[in-house]
């Protein structure tokens, strides 16, 4: 019998998941919705080519039996007030954002009716998903820009206020191929308080009501805990200089492994 | 009979308050407190000068009448952990925030039991008030740097995770004099959904629990409404570009106007 996960609202995706051999994560997402009855809805507006994305995305769910599937195409404000497409939010039971730029998905989408009814859906028990940039903007503040591939440097992330799904965390995406712990260290440094998570390629989290999140994929999920930071000179003059933080705490999970956000400890 | 005023928990203060003349601002905080039985605790973590800074605070209030004042002094990440100093926001009727540099409060306080002492005495109805860099951390997100006297340019905006003591808002400070419009469009228009509230000099603004603010101060309150934003480019490419944005709207709040956040309506 086919059993829907309802206790578990938000899969967040590092990027460039599977969508040629297992399909793993892709798989995941349909056990989230009754593939006869609930309606998919993929929204593109992350993307300049919202086509392309969205005809990718609703052929992969087709072939794996999704049978109602739309393409919700934002692709300026005034789309985000359109009656036929706050419609198409309302009747889906899971909401799938690709990827693309995600200051594309909080400027057009901010202060909308559109957007206000994503967000009452979230609190009704619709199923959010977001790969890549759609991952980066779940948290109420998102990474927009910052260096890859470069230690931790003093005012080079820029951040913006993002869609709010989940409290308390920075998400980064790409996360090992970009290299990008050292980013997110900075942002973790600014407000040890929030937990940074930085998720690779073709690996996601799936997180539960009760804020516990597991890995699914083929890489890893780096939890990086600055409450254990004992100094740091993020905040000082000097704004070219390398960061340097103390005792900041690392977890890296794999496939299966669990995180508890609440007490910030990883569990198997 | 003094009345203490309980239905306004949050107080915030564009910078640069009068201390030599009517002091209006300092004034009316001092009415948020049982002058003879509430603790004020001055909270320094913000500035490199926290003597002088604290001492020059705790005198003002010292001649307003509160009998019982603190100074707590956090210059690291230890002292946020000792016993002593979450003690004195245990017993803290009122905390206020000084100026100085908003990273080094969210750097140094993030992830401490210090930290959580004071958002848990927050919800019981602990007063709080901030004053510039003390102003700009009260948010979910928050302005560490951006260009003054400057047109919205993309890219030059620095924001970083906040206290988070009030949700869906930017603070900006120094507003006016510091020609700090532009950089506060950028943050709007990069979430439309979240208000932006520019504070000028000498000027605050005073939150209740039903999230309605009113004015108080001898400058102007700017609220920056993005949700009526019908077009801008601040997500595309070529990132030095100018920002065009179409349809913001803008209130200018003076003395004594009232703001409800909720309704996104000002009224008098």
């Amino acid at each position: 019998m086919f059993v829907i996960n309802k206790q578990e609202g938000l899969i967040i995706i590092g990027g460039a998941e599977d969508k040629k051999g297992e399909k793993k994560i892709l798989k995941e997402v349909c056990t989230h919705i009754d593939k006869n009855s609930g309606l998919l809805l993929i929204v593109t507006v992350a993307t300049e080519k919202p086509t392309e994305v969205g005809n990718e995305y609703s052929n992969l769910f087709n072939n794996m039996g999704i049978e109602h599937l739309s393409i919700l195409h934002v692709e300026n404000r005034e789309d985000a007030l359109k009656t036929e497409n706050i419609e198409l939010i309302e009747k889906a039971s899971l909401i799938f954002f690709t990827g693309g730029d995600q200051l594309r998905i909080t400027s057009i989408l901010g202060g909308t009716p559109l957007y206000s009814s994503m967000k009452r859906k979230y609190t009704e028990g619709c199923v959010f998903v977001g790969t890549s940039a759609g991952a980066s903007v779940m948290s109420n503040t998102m990474i927009v820009k910052g260096m890859d591939d470069e230690s931790p440097r003093k005012c080079t992330l820029k951040m913006a206020p993002g869609l709010g799904l989940i409290n308390g965390v920075i998400i980064d995406q790409h996360f090992a191929q970009r290299g990008r712990v050292g980013r997110l260290l900075v942002g973790v440094a600014e407000n040890p308080e929030t937990l940074g998570i930085g998720i690779d390629e073709d690996t996601s989290i799936i997180v539960n009501k009760e804020n516990v999140l597991r890995v699914l994929g083929s890489g890893a999920v780096y939890v990086i805990d600055g409450s254990s930071i004992s100094d740091t000179n993020v905040s000082e003059q000097h704004q070219d200089d390398m960061l340097s933080i103390f005792d900041v705490k690392m977890h890296v999970l794999k496939n299966g492994d669990k995180f508890d956000l609440k007490t910030r400890r990883p569990f198997i």
